[in-house]
């Protein structure tokens, strides 16, 4: 919060997938010492958490809570979220953090900790911001962002997806094959929320962060989640909610009526989104949202972008741009809707 | 060509549709008095030469020839081209041009000398500038060119197709229905050319612009056109081909070896345009090339994305990006290919 009492919800979100060369097509991961006694061989949850929060330190936010199961640690922090699993990477903050000042060094950490020394794949990216003005000088604009992380990557290749002019979503990603697993991304970006429902989200409305989920809805969006969430003081929530198989769902929300803002993210695998998009929408009611979605070729996922390309509403909400591009490996879809003013009174 | 030898080969491309409020349902041809005797009712071709020579001096262009069939009036400019039928205005210039200037005078002048006061469809594009620094102020990004035309439309999109840290593709369109008749357009855009094919696009190799027609294969590119073509002085070319009902073919080639272009562009409506555009690449033998592909719902193209987005090679070339875009009347598609570097020989 700054001091004008705007936040700046619209999250800076980096995916990293990781492996390492030295293991290429041998069964060598006994040439790696157990570290910690859970983890051997290349793993991102070799490194220390003093380490994390080194590295945190370098985007202005801070862990306030960890939760895991045996396929990925979870962070909530002071900005959005962290996710951590095997090979893969995720670093989601908001407001006015500088994410992109901790990715040289998120490389050499790994490189050092855990012997992993290539990038497989790297997704940054992010919605126009409301107030770019108010970011750190390398976030301001999408051409420094750009060319910060064309300095540190040979082969990346840099998107606008939506209007320029308007709600547009920026994307860096790398030229590679990249990971040859199933991966899949969703995400619901939605803004102009109902103001009944931002209430929830406060403390003066919620006791708790318990209580906040549950009324609003969030903590029942999936079944069977291990669930870490926090409600801070005077409004704002976020949560984690670890699913099996590295899978997970994240919600933070940006609940000030001048500039409320709320995330849903998952890679839950599911064939179509559909139930679940409109499951999220309902819940917050918002007057416009973004969605992306991202489905390799392995993907369950991978055939849901026909299914949007069809759909010129959702729900009560029309289309507004929809636009689809193909990866090597991924495709990727952006859609916007916009709920329709009401008709005036007669 | 500015001092250091540079051409910016690359062109603005303006498409604009009008209509007139004043003839809304009725059949009001009556109403106009006949201009010239040729031209009756809301034409953009009632429109005097002279007046279409003081829009040029806007844009820093000039006629250098024109011809005309019943249904369009196709100019070759000192920097590219500008065709008249009854609705529709195209206008492309390269070099240092300052199209965007031409805009505004260019709604008035139609709705003073033409009755025409609406503006069904507008599409500006231009793919990214190889040396952005030496053109006029408007010009120099996306930003200050989306910026002008928000400043006269209410309902602007604008959109970056490709990669933005590579050779993307700029558009801005309003966000309309739009045109009601079957529309189309192609464009091929490419780079690196073979230097033997864009020796014949000079004053040293050819004679004419009849000559350098015929040896490249450009005028055979179609048959039964109406061909209006030159050769600049000491070299570059410049093709206006017209066919029946408003369709045209244009080619404009930059052949300078440090700098070389050329682009293709079509209106001629087809199911797939593989054959076509094999014909042109073959012609002309690019290191690599943009297509972006226009059409609307009653378009017989309307289908060709799918075919495209099927096509990881182009004969030899390499896919590099596939994006596909659904306006609300129209679909549009971007895709780049790169010819793979030749083996190094053993």
């Amino acid at each position: 919060m700054n001091e004008e009492g705007f936040f700046e919800g619209t999250e800076k979100l980096l995916e990293v997938w990781f492996s390492s060369s030295l293991s290429d097509g041998k069964s060598d991961e006994a040439r790696y010492t157990e570290a910690g006694g859970r983890i051997a061989g290349p793993d991102l949850r070799r490194i220390d958490r003093s380490l994390w929060e080194d590295l945190l330190k370098l985007v202005h936010c801070e862990i306030i809570s960890m939760k895991s199961d045996k396929d990925m640690d979870a962070y909530v922090l002071s900005e959005s979220s962290m996710f951590v699993s095997k090979n893969r990477f995720i670093l989601k903050t908001c407001g006015r953090t500088s994410l992109l000042h901790a990715v040289e060094p998120l490389l050499s950490l790994v490189q050092s900790e855990c012997d992993m020394d290539r990038v497989d794949d790297l997704f940054y990216s992010r919605k126009k911001y409301t107030r770019p003005e108010l970011q750190p000088a390398v976030h301001q604009n999408f051409n420094t962002e750009m060319n910060h992380l064309d300095s540190l990557f040979d082969n990346g290749a840099a998107y606008a997806l939506g209007r320029m002019n308007a709600d547009c979503w920026y994307l860096y990603t790398i030229d590679n094959i990249g990971v040859l697993q199933p991966d899949q991304t969703l995400e619901v970006l939605m803004q102009d929320l109902d103001p009944d429902v931002m209430d929830i989200f406060s403390v003066e409305h919620s006791h708790s962060a318990d209580e906040a989920g549950r009324t609003s809805g969030v903590s029942q969006l999936m079944p069977d989640m291990i669930i870490d969430h926090f409600l801070f003081e005077p409004h704002g929530y976020s949560m984690n909610g670890i699913l099996p198989n590295g899978q997970y769902i994240t919600v933070h929300v940006t609940p000030e009526p001048h500039c409320s803002y709320v995330s849903f993210e998952t890679n839950v695998a599911e064939e179509s989104y559909r139930e679940l998009i409109t499951k999220v929408i309902k819940l917050f009611k918002p007057g416009k949202f973004l969605l992306t979605v991202f489905a390799n070729k392995d993907s369950l996922a991978k055939n849901f972008y026909k299914e949007l390309s069809r759909l010129n509403c959702f729900e009560a909400y029309h289309r507004c741009d929809h636009e689809y591009c193909q990866f090597k490996n991924y495709n990727l879809t952006f859609t916007s809707y916009l709920r329709p003013p009401a008709l005036p009174p007669r």
